[in-house]
């Protein structure tokens, strides 16, 4: 069993560092948000510079306090409907504290047992500025 | 051992989950390279596409054979070059499918005791069209 829980750490590790790099590198702003408590799990900084905050603050805050529009059970349900639209479904919602209009791009996954949101931010001029985006 | 072993691989599971479904939903195109190989560890459907060929295919292929310009080893080296810049570090590639002239941003990392560079990739055109990515 030691040799089997050594190779299982070195894989978390290897994942662990993977999503982590992805995460920190990538442009998008991207937020991770439990389904079950509609709290942010992991974001990187661009999501928090997008809501007018840094990612520590945004870490373990709940998702729905950085908007106007919703409470926290009715953003994790416009979230969760907006996964199943047949087209890349999308939620716009309006950030408190920059006033920008967010369209939230959902993704629902399964990690640890738990139902998690994947969230890819974008602000409504980003989106028009970018030609991949409106595809 | 049997439940650290248990926790060990919940742990992997929700890292490999959150990994692959954030590698899989990010607009950009994201490349992973062993450092000692210069193998395509992982890379997404957006990278594929815009080296002209399906993610499967780019997968544990030699990331050079994809560009005009460089042998394996003269490739990692230019990327490693990169990574020390002070400002965002790039490397300027001709790929080989496509002829399109392809921006690499690299970053490199430690995974499982090897080092492994995640590249970032634009074309030359979407990079001007995106006001972020000149930033």
């Amino acid at each position: 069993a030691q040799i089997a829980l050594e190779q299982g750490y070195e894989a978390r590790r290897e994942f662990d560092a993977r999503y982590r790099v992805l995460l920190a590198n990538t442009k998008q702003a991207v937020v991770f948000v439990s389904v079950q408590s509609g709290r942010v799990e992991d974001a990187n900084e661009a999501a928090a510079a997008l809501l007018g905050l840094n990612a520590d603050a945004l870490r373990s805050s709940s998702f729905a306090q950085h908007f106007m529009d919703r409470s926290n059970v009715e953003l994790t349900e416009s979230l969760m409907n907006a996964t199943l639209a047949e087209e890349e479904g999308q939620v716009t919602l309006t950030a408190t504290r920059t006033q920008a209009t967010v369209i939230a791009h959902p993704v629902v996954f399964r990690a640890g047992g738990q139902r998690v949101l994947m969230c890819r931010l974008e602000t409504k001029e980003s989106k028009a500025a970018t030609p991949d985006a409106a595809a």
